[in-house]
């Protein structure tokens, strides 16, 4: 058990670093990453993610831009954008003469979402157990539209994460809370009479985790999130989705009942 | 880098099992696997992801209906269905006098599919790890409204996909054709001139695959996923979706330019 115990450690100790150093990533480890990450299970099979390397300093920054001024992914030598990808299986549907209608149904993004982030969760664990830091980034799809143009995707692809991988000096010490097993292990039927004192605990925790941090100041758990899903952010993703050719009409609130 | 070697012999070796053995799953064991993924990032540390662990045989036996006839939910002694969970937030909003409008873009699905694929990832690793074996599932949004009405999810609350966990007698020592890497790692920019070739040596290898499982006559590769992506399925993955909460105005195709 002494293995299972080491992959469990490293699961366990996962934790996001931003303060990289200049040492490079060789494609020898790139590849044994991604070698990992290519045996991942996907739906059907159907293998929609791919990811777009760039160690380009010049393109870096300019991502770092888009993400939302992330200077850590102008300074990371390597950043790996993942994509959810369904030309890859639009190609597979010419060469047998038939046409993909897969991306009309909003299911497309549940697919490409699930298995991107399965892909992603991968290439971190393996890079991590291969001595690499890792950061991973959602704020690619900030200005989707802008990186799909930097990074040429053809119809059908949109970045979906990022995950900047080197090296830095010193790991940090300090996980950052989560919640407690109670908030999201339900048994049998979904039950929520522990999230209020689970969110209370969390917000707790966030509130010594920042003492520690030496910013007392900050926002704790409910604070932070909430302040920023009350407003709206990330408005262009739609217009970037359709732009990319995912079509699909969503019902109308009329259609749903009931409603929360 | 012993160590490193074995996490990445454990990651390339993923196979999905279904041949269950009636032999449990303790809670302290699936206590391990949840506590390596509850470390799992996520999206702002939003932590959108929940689960429902179900052992009652006669609701495994629905679920295995409800994912279209797949009898090894039936046969597993745990099937753990995973959640797109907006209703923690929700909660955390209430908590701050705040109103949650993440959901109301399409953006929330995409958080929440990501994010999910990450957290079922680090389960599986985990569970691989303690010697379990596992089997992915998507098709619990096939029946997407059963699987929220039998699982009693709350509003902002869906099921994304299932993981099978259990014993095998014998595992399969095959190991699935994948993609060369060709086709999905590209350098600075997308490029897909290697896809066609990729494509064609992928469907050759499956065919080894099914020869050697002594089904010759099985679909290759793309055949397959192209029979599947070529006709409408999940149709009531939507309506579901909006019921739950998640409504979002997708622009028409005349807003967006160009046509793929």
């Amino acid at each position: 058990m002494q293995e299972a115990c080491d992959v469990l450690d490293l699961l366990r100790a996962h934790r996001s670093e931003r303060d990289f150093t200049g040492q490079p990533v060789s494609d020898d480890t790139l590849e044994k990453v991604f070698d990992a990450a290519r045996r991942s299970p996907t739906w059907n099979n159907a293998q929609n993610v791919s990811w777009v390397v760039v160690r380009d300093a010049e393109k870096r920054a300019r991502l770092a831009q888009y993400c939302g001024n992330q200077t850590w992914i102008a300074r990371t030598p390597v950043f790996v954008v993942l994509l959810m990808d369904f030309h890859k299986t639009a190609l597979a549907a010419r060469k047998q003469g038939r046409e993909q209608i897969v991306h009309d149904n909003v299911n497309s993004l549940l697919i490409g979402g699930v298995d991107t982030g399965i892909v992603m969760a991968t290439m971190m664990t393996a890079a991590r157990a291969l001595g690499l830091d890792v950061c991973p980034i959602g704020g690619v799809r900030r200005q989707m539209q802008d990186v799909v143009d930097l990074l040429e995707l053809p119809p059908l692809v949109v970045p979906m994460a990022g995950i900047c991988m080197g090296h830095v000096e010193t790991r940090s010490t300090l996980p950052k809370p989560r919640f407690d097993l109670a908030a999201s292990w339900h048994d049998e039927v979904y039950r929520d009479h522990a999230l209020p004192d689970t969110i209370d605990a969390l917000d707790a925790r966030m509130q010594d985790y920042s003492q520690a941090l030496g910013r007392p100041d900050a926002q704790n758990w409910s604070d932070a999130i909430s302040s920023r899903y009350a407003v709206p952010t990330y408005t262009t993703v739609a217009a970037t989705l359709v732009r990319q050719g995912f079509r699909f009409p969503m019902p109308t609130t009329e259609d749903a009942a009931p409603t929360p």
